[in-house]
């Protein structure tokens, strides 16, 4: 079964088309996990917990794993997200070429889709994008401010770079297995992106701490209603907001926090569903 | 004192603008290290001793580290070639926004310089470029086919996209201490970004196992003398040619070939300094 169709079964499972993202910056750990074997696993697995139920996919950032106990934490990570069921997209935004992106498409064993960065073109996808049974999301317009400096260049031909890299991503999408990266940041950059390729399904982060549109993420981010909503910080940090927040011993409140942002989350996308 | 002025005085230490790449594909590492505890690290540091007399850098590419013995294998690495006064620029392309960039830049503790892919914007690169004594190689034009899917794009204003990416970075060179990733296998691209972009550092990979024009990647290459060409698999596998190639019990024959490749690539770069 292909990813989207195994997404497609998740999301109707949890009634939710929330992307929790799995950042767990080292220097916003709580005291609950400080003094864990594996600080970031343990406070992955607490999250999890929390979560799950509102959850159609966990998308930890590999830029928070890359030491040898972070790829153990990732490991553990998505088992444990495997064992409820959840679906693990690795946010990697990989790009290389030759052997070097084989290399890298290896991680596609342990995952379930990852985020890709398309400016090195379609060869040095192909390692990705021949996993058939995996999901590729290529970074198509990112929500920064400076995503603007090449995404948004205008071509000779007609259309902006970030148009021509949807339309290179549909065209690539021959196993029915890619996806794009558009952030919610700009509502019409979205339209016009759904515009253009009705097929494939977005992943739309940017709606949680970055202030997104979640109306507009909804609406143009689902393809035949599968679609990913990410938040990170705005639902895995959402225990700092409770009384004594990181400081507190009670994980209850903590990670209870999370839980009740990821549920809220889902219900205010649900709303546009 | 900034990478490039460290990498002047490496290149002078050398004679060398060879960058050696470690890129040690299980798939490919001789029977000598197979049964080592971290075989990559084994891998690495017999090449190193055979190498360094004519390296001016270490690049490994982090495809080939991504794991947790992967990470332990590039921190001795890393610390083996410093320990024979080589610098270590990690061929990582990374690129990506706010709080995940500023985690993806802390390699840079470690290392001394880094490749970065511009798609996201320059906000995205600014974790990586506000370290200034650290070097930053953008991805400019790569050396594979479809590296033109995007990078030779016409765009609206004049130029194509990759001459805009070298113009930017330009501009993004507030510190002195950005390069550009130009492949060889287009002698006339690395002429025409040269052009534009007199001041910048080129980083010249596919000089090797790729057949690029050593000529071109020199007289281009170089800004005021500094610069570097890499090769990866044309040295580190360079043993595979000797008899017995990887099943040899023979270090000394493996590794003495890596040595020579290594050597014979500096000679012929050098004819053209």
């Amino acid at each position: 079964m292909g990813f989207f169709d195994r997404l497609r079964e998740r999301i109707a499972a949890a009634d939710s088309v929330v992307s929790v993202g799995l950042d767990p910056d080292p220097d916003r750990l709580p005291a609950a996990v400080a003094d864990a074997d594996l600080p970031r696993w343990a406070f992955n697995r607490r999250i999890i917990d929390a979560t799950h139920e509102h959850a159609a996919c966990y998308k930890p950032n590999a830029a928070f794993y890359e030491d040898a106990d972070g790829w153990r934490a990732l490991r553990e990570t998505v088992a444990y997200a495997h064992g409820k069921d959840v679906p693990v997209l690795l946010d990697a935004k990989r790009g290389d070429i030759g052997n070097t992106a084989r290399q890298y498409a290896e991680v596609l064993d342990e995952v379930d889709a990852i985020t890709v960065n398309p400016y090195l073109g379609g060869d040095s996808l192909q390692p990705f994008l021949s996993r058939e049974e995996k999901g590729v999301f290529v970074l198509c317009r990112t929500s920064n401010p400076g995503g603007a400096d090449l995404q948004d260049l205008e071509l000779a031909d007609g259309g902006l770079l970030y148009e021509r890299v949807a339309a290179l991503a549909d065209a690539w999408n021959e196993h029915g297995n890619v996806g794009l990266v558009v952030g919610a940041t700009a509502p019409e950059e979205l339209e016009a992106v759904r515009e253009s390729v009705p097929d494939l399904p977005f992943l739309v982060p940017g709606v949680g701490a970055q202030g997104g549109d979640a109306e507009a993420a909804v609406e143009h981010g689902l393809a035949d209603g599968v679609g990913l909503v990410n938040s990170s910080r705005g639902i895995i940090f959402a225990g700092e907001e409770v009384p004594d927040g990181r400081e507190t011993d009670d994980e209850e409140a903590y990670f209870g926090a999370a839980g009740r942002a990821a549920r809220d989350l889902k219900r205010r996308l649900n709303e546009y569903r």
